[in-house]
């Protein structure tokens, strides 16, 4: 720290006496008459806030005036807050947060209507779960490309993956399987989405029966999940997915291959030691026993071959899915092992498809496999070995292009569009920009603390942009103003347009601890502005047989309740009073019939559970019982208009 | 829009001129070489990037490097967020939302372990209420200044004020009165924090009992409660509580009188038509019901004489409230009304304590009413009438200072250290500066778009800071990258330390609709880093009789269940490995043993829904019922060391 402020201050005074000289010529000239004298208001505001000249740069790289749109989006994973956050680059301004598996009731997610029924989906084993630890977001992809319209999401904890619309922003499937009892490397998906994959982590038996972890070895196992992807109706289809048993290993982060590998998936692997903790029990913690091996396994599986073998259903279904065993998956063809070094993270193909990039966790390396050359052996069946599972094992040396010596500690790899990688390197808490071609580091930039992943602009595709990197860190430390024991992490914005990678911007991360993240142009999503026509429900994308127009609102008893057919316009819900008797089951049947851009209403209802958000034109439909006799308002929550505060009504429980 | 780009496009030629001439003056003088050419690169940066002089100076006041902390806390309500968020200033950076009436996993709030007793606190007549919309927060307060020490926050919709200790960020209490239906006008303080005050809204029969929305004049009533607050417990007494009966018009915002005016409070009211909508039963909507006075009423309440009649236990308890009857509040000249133009919102004493300021939403003026004057004829009962319910009503001129001439639909007040006071203006969708001493408008600025609330620099304080205001704007239409159909609100900074206003960020709002504001300096605040000593349980703030030590870990069945005794340190949990059978209840005990800033571990727990987060030294009690026979992996959420992956381990339920 001591070393970067006194560099600091050298390069300050140089560049005050630079404003310095710049105010005074400008005074001279008059410009500053006409100008408002620029060159001296920079040099004084310099002073006042104590920026330095490479602050003044990265300021105005990253300051966006009002009005003006970030060049790129950034969608993070929330960690364990279970949504997604999506950032403008450069600004570094969080846009929205999406709820995913979390309730979220600013957004109406969960709090009542349609969008409850997509949470309980992820509800797991009978168990309500609602929240998630999310890792990992996929961009959907064409050709290797982002496509910007669709973004999957994973939970480390309770193994799911969900869809988002990025046409409206919207959380709109989960799908999970019992087949595993955790993953972490997920999501994934093929170049053109075919698939989302998802892998098991914490190994356990398959399908969620019971085994002491003492038959570890027999009965635990790992799993690679495909889930079919259907881009038409937006929608995975369990159905159609299978997934290929593995070992019980540590099953990590997976990329699928590109261009020439095109058809391939790779996965690293963590604790071939196949050790599992027991403190108590006098064994090793997990994190010594995991790591006693030099090597582990990088997974190579030909997943377009292992679709071919599930199509010809040479699977058992295990907990509704499809599952190629093992033995199958050996004898197919669909399964061999690279050795790894040491306590592999981060496994990342390049732009070209030719090569996989591979870390250590506690190596000095990272790793580039030749995927052509991985092909070519599993295809002549060159094995130097199997593993205690009848895995067959390739040479390492004759696997890979070669291996780059980065630093200590290094995990994930992105790419720019000059042919450099770049790697988030733990322990020596850096970002290594190298170069692909001579396997040489060429820049390190420091980072404020503890980088875990990092993303470049269109980083992980096949025409990466370069341009922008964020290194994503765990801890903040002193970074920002304190709020307690619990910190925000740290994304710290990088210029990696020229030679030197320089840092622009850190940012706090307020809510959740992002894992992962994928940064696509701006111009590649085209959100819609409003529901349309008016009525749609986001959760059918069609116009709801309970819309409702505005003159034809209605409140109709039936024989499963009441039911309220309401529209909302500014700034009066119709009907405004409605009367049912305790114990009556209500439905709200609501739809906004604004068409204006922004003139969003909420409903909520007191003493029920209930809050939703209804954008322009959107239909919902709300269920509850009214278990309690009283008075209950109900109104807007969105601030609508000048009379807002009047937006209410009564929900009138009359007693039995 | 045209003609702002316009303005803006001469003033950039003007400041390119002055650029260029920096460049090259720089260039001439071998600076450039030294400082690395300041000049050039603000010129080339500025045409790159579309940037104005004004830009640049905005970014230069706005931009925080690195490690530098912001001047000010901004604790703002996430409205239907249910949460605070807490942005600092001038970077306008979101540092942390803290969970307050919604559950939140990243921060372990309402996952599992003792959050959830607070979360509960909160249900509502047996209802489980997970959500909120949180209003208007208060910042302790001594003698009128906030004292860094505590917040306070409200729920709308199912009323409710929660405590937020702010030496670790944490809310510690949720209080809720069922007297009430519903709320707006809360939180606000007394100067030295005695009581956090809540009115209510919507008008309903007190009590939660029943009654047709057609016995509204005579059975509807409003009520505005005292929650006596303990600032050495840090915690709200309900017992020590105390309300008043009110008309049934709807109170809306308080605000504490304050030197001069201390023991006083003032509340706005809407509504005094006593209109409840019922459209389809041909009755106009509410907000055309609502609007059709000239004047609703000033609520003028001397609170200490209030807390003497009911110490004098000169109340009736209802719902558990002790409540001050509307006809004791009218004979022991407790309540009286200033009349008010036009649909009246924002009620904000002035600095000094000798006004309050008033705005009207269908109005064109702010009204300043005299304290002094009120008190003065409300003692020598000075009345000019009574309202239909015996209310005593003041003369209107007799009780202001003045009006100011302001724009149409004046909303909410703020004021700086040099005498002026910043008012929203709704429709016209500015921020006007005017002179509390001529009532004169200075400057307006415009907002993008539709302004609700702003907040001011200790604006609320008995001695205002200026320099930073914030404009809170509901709508933000075109301003940032589209994200769908609902939107972020747009916080705009304002730099109020010069004659005229200026622009400086736009921020968006990506989760929360917020309502109001307090800023603070943040130096105010001392939170804690680590919670000391090791084992201290943030609920109780003591060391919790369960915490664990290294080496004392244990698993022990007791009648009630299996009680795992645990710790966790980079990077593993000890015990490991837990055993249970199905159906047992589980409770563990976990301590983070750690003490180093940041080192913060998470346990999440697969098949449950527990998540909790471990804040170095902190110990939590999380408690569930092992339901289903299988293997369910537990681990750290929070990516702790280069091991962190492999702190897990096995929870084994055996099956019966």
């Amino acid at each position: 720290m001591t070393v970067r402020l006194q560099h600091r201050s050298v390069r300050s005074v140089a560049l005050l006496a630079t404003a310095a000289m710049v105010a005074a010529c400008g005074g001279r000239s008059g410009a500053q008459a006409q100008g408002g004298g620029a060159g001296k208001d920079v040099l004084a505001l310099m002073q006042t806030r104590g920026l330095t000249e490479a602050d003044v740069q990265a300021a105005l790289k990253t300051y966006t005036p009002t009005g003006k749109h970030d060049e790129y989006y950034t969608f993070a994973s929330g960690g364990h807050g279970g949504n997604v956050i999506v950032i403008g680059v450069p600004s570094m301004r969080i846009l929205k947060y999406i709820g995913v598996f979390t309730p979220e009731p600013w957004q109406g997610f969960g709090y009542g209507d349609e969008s409850g029924e997509v949470l309980r989906q992820g509800f797991r084993g009978g168990q309500e779960i609602t929240w998630a630890d999310t890792h990992h977001p996929a961009l959907s992809e064409t050709a290797g490309e982002y496509d910007g319209q669709f973004l999957f999401i994973n939970d480390k904890c309770n193994p799911r993956v969900a869809v988002i619309d990025l046409s409206d922003f919207v959380t709109k499937q989960i799908v999970g399987s019992e087949l595993i009892a955790s993953e972490h490397g997920a999501t994934f998906v093929t170049p053109n989405t075919d698939y989302v994959i998802e892998t098991s982590q914490y190994p356990a038996p398959l399908g969620g029966v019971y085994a002491d972890v003492s038959e570890f070895d027999t009965k635990y196992r790992g799993a690679m999940i495909f889930w079919k992807f259907d881009r038409k109706q937006g929608r995975i289809v369990p159905a159609d997915s299978f997934a290929i048993e593995l070992p019980p290993y540590m099953q990590d982060l997976a990329d699928c291959g590109k261009k020439v590998s095109d058809g391939w998936v790779f996965c690293n692997s963590i604790n071939t030691e196949r050790a599992y903790g027991g403190i108590l029990e006098g064994k090793p913690p997990l994190e010594s026993g995991a790591t006693q091996n030099d090597m582990d396994y990088l997974h190579c599986i030909p997943w377009r071959k292992a679709e071919a073998v599930a199509k010809a259903g040479k699977t058992e279904t295990i907990a509704g899915m499809r599952v190629i065993r093992m033995q199958t998956a050996i004898d197919e063809g669909l399964l061999a092992f690279v050795p790894q070094p040491k306590s592999p993270h981060g496994c990342d193909v390049t732009p070209d498809g030719t090569g996989v990039v591979v870390g250590g966790k506690l190596d000095t390396h990272t790793t580039v496999y030749d995927i052509l050359k991985i092909a070519e052996q599993m295809e002549q069946k060159q094995y130097v070995g199997k593993d205690p599972y009848g895995v067959p094992i390739l040479d390492f040396k004759k696997s890979i292009f070669g291996q780059c010596e980065i630093g200590l500690g290094p995990l994930h790899t992105v790419f720019d569009d000059k042919g450099f990688a770049y790697t988030s390197v733990f322990i020596e808490t850096v970002v290594a920009k190298w170069s692909l071609k001579d396997l040489k580091v060429v820049d390190k930039l420091d980072t404020h603390f503890n980088i875990g992943h990092l993303v470049a602009a269109e980083g992980d595709t096949v025409s990466p942009d370069g341009k922008y990197l964020i290194a994503m860190n765990k801890w903040a430390l002193d970074r920002f103003a304190p709020v307690g024991p619990l910190l925000p992490q740290n994304f710290q914005l990088v210029d990696i347009s020229g030679e030197k990678m320089t840092l622009l911007y850190d940012m706090p991360l307020p809510l959740g601890e992002p894992h992962n993240a994928q940064m696509v142009k701006a111009g590649k999503l085209k959100p819609i502005e409003v529901y349309k026509p008016i009525g749609m429900n986001p959760y059918t994308h069609a116009v709801d047989p309970n819309a409702t127009i505005a003159g034809k609102e209605r409140i109709e008893r039936k024989a499963d309740g009441v039911h309220v057919y309401m529209t909302s316009v500014r700034s009066h819900f119709t009907p405004d009073i409605v009367r049912v008797k305790e114990g009556d089951r209500v439905f709200l049947h609501v739809t906004n019939v604004e068409q204006a851009k922004d003139a969003t209403h909420g409903l909520a209802i007191g003493g029920q559970n209930v809050n939703v958000s209804l954008e322009p034109g959107k239909h919902c439909n709300i269920e509850f019982v009214a278990n309690k006799a009283g008075v209950f308002p109900f109104y807007c929550t969105e601030f609508c208009s000048a009379l807002h505060l009047e937006m209410a009504g009564y929900l009138l429980v009359e007693p039995k």
